[in-house]
């Protein structure tokens, strides 16, 4: 992994076998980032763990044991509890080209991995909320 | 609906049922926002309306009555006649992680959604084009 | 195709049939842009040229001929060998709502595109790296 912050923006590339999470925590702890919009994420990912949420905090798992593209990558930047939270979704094509999405829930980088993310100014925490059994944002 | 603005960049946190199109047009306009970009969006949908463009101002709706993943969401904000205008294509994953993706007409939140929006100076309007039957944008 | 710069956002709008690529560079060339960001892409592509890479160097095109929905696009501008190069990867919905992804070897608008790039101060090159084949991210 490699990384720069350039003004509100810390760009990221990955290598072949990277963590992605784990990674990018790595980065943005590294920076001082606490809070973010994930604006940007190409290149390749093997075997992502995608998920679909289908309530009281189970995310039901999307079965993807292959390379693929990794066409976008949407998320956020928060805490949890006083630790960094990165809340990611993928769009991921596969070698047919068909797209899977969905929440991402981790995964190795495969070749190379390229994200960006715009650093935010403001605190933003994830708590539980007992009504959707997600730890939604709250902004302080 | 909750959202704060960090400088350049307005962040919304949406909450079940909330109409998409509808709670980020009432957050941009408290905030004198009227031009835009739309970075980033991740979340759930309920029976998201996407459609695709076949021309002479005709979208042809895509059925798709189910919660989904929100895996992408890309767009801007403009105005049309004085009026904020929000422009969206959204990326969604189904329960089987099969990605759809087109125009996005509208929608209700399921559960929760975090959208970001690059807020611009320069205004951007959107005016007819005879030629592609769309409001297609301009710069003043 | 028409642009403008806000700050550090570059904003262009491509008119039916322009070559994204080829346009892309013109306005980031006229604009001295070679670092940044491509933060947010819609509109509609005809016959996108979508690949997936299987290493060595290799893009084994995802045959498409018809025309699509940009749903998102993400990705960078570097440059390889002094010239400015766009890298990008798209998500692409089709009449069926269908979407694909993949890298985006190239192709023309159908109708129109809206795409917004991050403008970065900060140079980035791209340099070949033996093990993966790619022209990997390198930062001076």
């Amino acid at each position: 992994m490699e990384f720069f912050r350039d003004g509100d923006v810390l760009f990221m590339r990955f290598s072949d076998g990277d963590d992605l999470l784990g990674c990018m925590k790595q980065a943005l702890a590294s920076q001082g980032v606490r809070s973010g919009v994930v604006v940007c994420g190409v290149g390749m990912l093997k075997s992502p763990q995608l998920a679909f949420y289908t309530g009281k905090g189970v995310y039901q798992p999307i079965p993807m044991d292959e390379e693929v593209e990794l066409a976008a990558l949407n998320g956020n930047v928060a805490t949890v509890d006083g630790e960094i939270f990165i809340h990611l979704h993928a769009t991921v094509g596969r070698k047919s080209g068909e797209a899977m999405g969905g929440h991402f829930s981790g995964g190795k980088v495969h070749m190379t991995a390229e994200v960006a993310v715009r650093v935010l100014n403001k605190a933003m925490i994830r708590a539980l909320d007992a009504k959707t059994g997600l730890r939604t944002l709250r902004f302080q």
